[in-house]
């Protein structure tokens, strides 16, 4: 079993989650700042493929012209040095208070501007340094008093912000597809676009819907206590997987960010998985951060952790499907029994109208999951 | 303030929730069964519009064609005699144990066969009654055990499914629409297309699209924890609403289905508001049941209760429309700021990247929702 | 209706609470800090009966003996001209770094002791400003890593705490209550005695029960979607409510301390009635904040909403008691029916063994919740 | 690695688990009647200790004293035959209709005293079978209308109801302990004593409180999201687990009762390492359920999983106890460091009152819980 990484994984790492000072509602900084050229440097050893970005990880919100491009040309120098990538990028719009009542969704048509500003600069850099994915994760666009904004305007008006920077990507021959990244609450009461299955409703509805996927993350989806490999099996069905962010979370419960399958091993097993086998070929994205009570090098221990438990699990993939006894009991299990109705025709309809079933013993297939699931249980226990 | 349901209203109730015995996992029946006859006739007087059922609500799973004949001709007359409407019709495909495995996503053939048969006779005898809405809740369609189905292949087969039937609505020349509704859990462990969204993003990809839309319900997405107010602003804002389920739930437990806006009386109030102020002229269709611990009488009661509270805040909607210091408030907040970014163009993009914005000053601007929201406390309690 | 609040009411507000400054995980302070004298002169403006504090709300943790004295002077002159009290205070065991895993639960006897005494210190701040309940939570004795930290030692090492402060405050004849205050998770994935019943039980274990009880949050046990009127219930028929703290919070989901009844409308207005009619006559303390969208103005609309709900509901509770429909139905449910078995007997055994039950007829029993509770809608919604 | 049951693991199954006929609120029975005899016989053939029962899981409610008696006899001998013990037993005081309003907190006094006698007459036929753990499940002591019942009468009427049956069972002589069960919600919306800690509250209120336990559930506890490793700890800690139900449950929804350990496989292995490591003997109960899914041979499949994944994990706690690497970083996170307070005494307040510390270096401290959980993560995965 292979558990070393390697850049052929497709392993990265946002700056913000090793890069994660320890700060929580309650408490302050635990860990000082790191710099964005050694969080390079320390995941190109560690056996990353790239890092990811918003525009203030890597430059201030008040940088000068000048500082951005210092700052640019040293992460340059070191993605250049460890052979780095930056497959994606995104802006952080819900750090500053100009955010408080949203960004691309907020009453205030300044804030609206600001945001597309900010947005199609932080575009700019992501594609200066590599990027090919755009998430955006619009953290801030949500209510906690239903009375003050009206959530079908909110929906149009997110509409209006993608579509306008749709076309400033086209016109810019910007190379970048949008990942669209749900989370149901927190920093919100409620967040707008709850789900990622609600941003593949939103899609199909832009004026460049090809251009535009889905970012989906495990801790978001299973805050609303949601079967994540189900929510992503549907994006993946419609062809909208841009990008995937890897993490875990207990149902129910603030936003945990916690070290990719540390708590959902089972339900993570298939998600990885599927991920193998579906043909996803993009980055295997960790967002999440080590504990609070971790110093630099439980920093580094975290991020070996989640690559190490993600090639574990997709090891155990493989046996699964190697495995004689849990392919027996599949074959057994999908086998299809008589006819389906095939293709609809009205000869069709009227041979099925007309079929006699016998309910009593369809019911009583015989649908071995318990010893199946036992099976699963076992190879993942490694017994 | 008019609180007696008038059928000018479009009040309406599934046989199911009337008729509702109260077993649970842990308890027999406690009412004996309601004859639909006489549900008709009560509900008419109580003032509703309509009623709806699944196909064995009405017929016996095991009806012979005369008896089936009998009890419809014995139904057809009540509607007669009452003036009711059946708005809508649904199949139960989840009683059966022929379905433990899942109707139209079951790996055997010919369940999925018995399940397009049983839907298509199902479609004839709503059409027959009436009813314009046909509602799919797939309830069976889902998995305790991720390693026996595959997610992606459930969605295939629902499709084919969906698109089979629209076929047959539209050869038999039936003005049905289609309206899909979603569930998280319950009876499964997971259900497929667990969110109203996960319907709105599977619609575009049928054959016939237009035919189909969405049918929400309050306690399945509060059961996700769900702002069920947002859920329904992007059916409608997508065109998509084209029926509703209206109960209560307390978020994150069992299904409750409990009499409409019993618990939530807020986040109730904005979804009769919006419905109201949407153009939505669809069915107010109650999908609850009374408590356990009630009998006939108390039955009534809860269908009094439902059809009572949304009077009261369809009339709450109205005082808010009219309250002057709500407008004034709303007035305030949604004052634009200076210009929003508008279209896009090239021209508009070199004015915005070039615009200078003063972050501060935009941060500090006053969102008084504390008091915009104490005064729809205020509203809601009757001060 | 009296809805404007006078020290009668007894309400009161952590200092902590309107001077919370909006920082959240995913944003920076959008107000700027709150003079605590500032505070106590507005709060008793507006009606409040007094205010509560953290060490270092007051204090901050590295202030030298000459500040801390100074800033005492000061606040105390305040509390002397407005009429303030401070009825209860609390040790800030969190926000510094120090507490990364826990304060009277950390592996490391320093923290353990460092704990005590910023404790004691405290207290005498407390208690020299005539505070007279001491409230303990314990936010960071927890865990996320279960290998780490023995749950069964935690419970000890708190014991120890308490026990150890308990002495201490006999022994400086300080007329202190202490009251535990419980949370499930946040910030630490899981919390030592996550709910307000673990503290109910670990209260008989202490060397002086007797002047230990609880502090129950509405928002703590509503994220894990207990009933909170039943919490309470719990603690005042064991004779341990010492002190609450009124907010509101959707359940399962992060921390959002919400203006009181904002959301929870009807399971507060019983909390309201309880407390109401049960004799309790401690503060009714609002540990709550203004959501991030306000500025100063807002957060004094904010702490006025807060009393004004309580007193809306407190006013609901006294019509509940004069509504003759309600307690006509209240009469006819509680109806004792045949006699109970009475207290133990021998003889009582034997005539209870022998007697004959008719359960259908019980069963049959008429139970009109349904009618109740839209009764209790009704008054509510002020129809 | 044994992994074959024997006796002396003291597993054990409720006849209503592999009893269970996979009926559900949306769907019908899957499964013929399981006889108890056949159920004895086979559970031994696996490997189990022991059966318990409530009391018409063996005896139907309306037997006659005759039937009861030959049922009695039939199932005596199937224990003689095969040597399984009875070690709990209990009541059903939730299935009749009588119990709608629950049993021994009903408004109603002869359902309350219907629910003694039908308890004692439980009681003498667990006895006569050899039971010594009585279990209480309040599934209907509860409310969906906090208008209608008083939850602090509730409390009071239940101890009444326990401390009768306390001294009714020393009265008889019974060697019999108590063990109570909580849970939060399901059947009734919300259920009186939701968590097991609430239970632990109540227990010293009795009056024969060293007769009285709790019986945590892994389902119930985790329905609230609450962590049962913790649950079970401060139950231990207390001297007060007297018995405990084993099966699994994904957070926040319906009660799955899922096989043992088939979801959360890290909590769990904790909760089977808290067990074997504390010296409790009592039985490893198993209250789970085949899916509906299941013929008879997957009852038995799912039998068998639950007490092969307990001894996995209770290898794996060997495994833990004896991991170099776990142990190492486990001595370096519970160094003591610098001393703790120690016991209470004035010069000991004094000492540390005057006490100097280094927060900043104290807040350094490794903390390497990233490492440690991954370690963890590997032995559970088998790597």
């Amino acid at each position: 079993m292979r558990l070393t990484p390697t850049p052929a994984d497709k392993f990265t790492f946002g700056l913000w989650t090793v890069g994660n000072r320890g700060r929580d509602p309650f408490g302050e900084f635990v860990r000082p700042p790191l710099d964005p050229v050694r969080a390079v440097h320390t995941l190109a050893e560690l056996g990353a493929w790239g890092v990811n970005f918003h525009d203030n990880d890597l430059v201030p919100i008040d940088a000068t012209a000048a500082e951005r491009d210092q700052i640019v040309r040293g992460f340059r120098k070191a993605l250049d040095a460890t052979g780095m990538t930056v497959p994606m990028a995104t802006t952080n719009l819900f750090t500053d208070p100009v955010f408080k009542d949203g960004a691309f969704t907020s009453h205030d048509g300044s804030v609206r501007a600001y945001a597309l500003q900010k947005t199609m600069r932080a575009m700019d850099l992501g594609v200066e340094l590599g990027a090919q994915t755009y998430v955006f994760w619009g953290g801030r666009e949500g209510a906690e008093v239903d009375a003050a904004k009206d959530p079908v305007e909110a929906i149009k008006r997110f509409r209006d912000a993608i579509n306008f920077l749709c076309e400033y990507a086209r016109d810019q021959k910007y190379a970048l597809r949008f990942a669209l990244e749900a989370k149901p609450n927190e920093p919100r009461g409620d967040i707008y676009f709850a789900t990622t299955a609600s941003y593949l409703a939103f899609i199909p509805t832009l004026d460049h819907p090809d251009m535009v996927g889905v970012n989906p993350e495990v801790a978001h989806e299973q805050m609303a206590g949601l079967n994540f490999y189900h929510v992503v099996a549907q994006a993946i069905e419609a062809g909208k997987l841009f990008h995937i962010d890897l993490n875990d979370q207990k149902p129910g419960r603030f936003d945990q960010d916690l070290r990719f399958a540390s708590e959902s091993m089972k339900p993570l097993f298939f998600l990885v998985k599927l991920l193998e086998e579906s043909g996803y070929d993009g980055p295997r994205h960790f967002d999440a951060h080590a504990y609070r009570t971790e110093d630099e090098q439980g920093v580094w221990d975290f991020a070996c952790g989640c690559m190490r438990t993600y090639l574990i699990l997709k090891e155990k993939a493989r046996q699964f499907r190697a495995h004689a006894g849990i392919q027996a009991l599949l074959s057994e299990i999908r086998e299809e029994g008589a006819a389906a109705a095939g293709a609809y025709s009205p000869q069709r309809v009227r041979e099925l109208k007309a079929r006699s079933f016998d309910r009593q013993a369809l019911a009583s297939r015989r649908l071995p999951y318990e010893r199946l699931d036992q099976m699963v249980v076992d190879l993942l226990l490694g017994v």
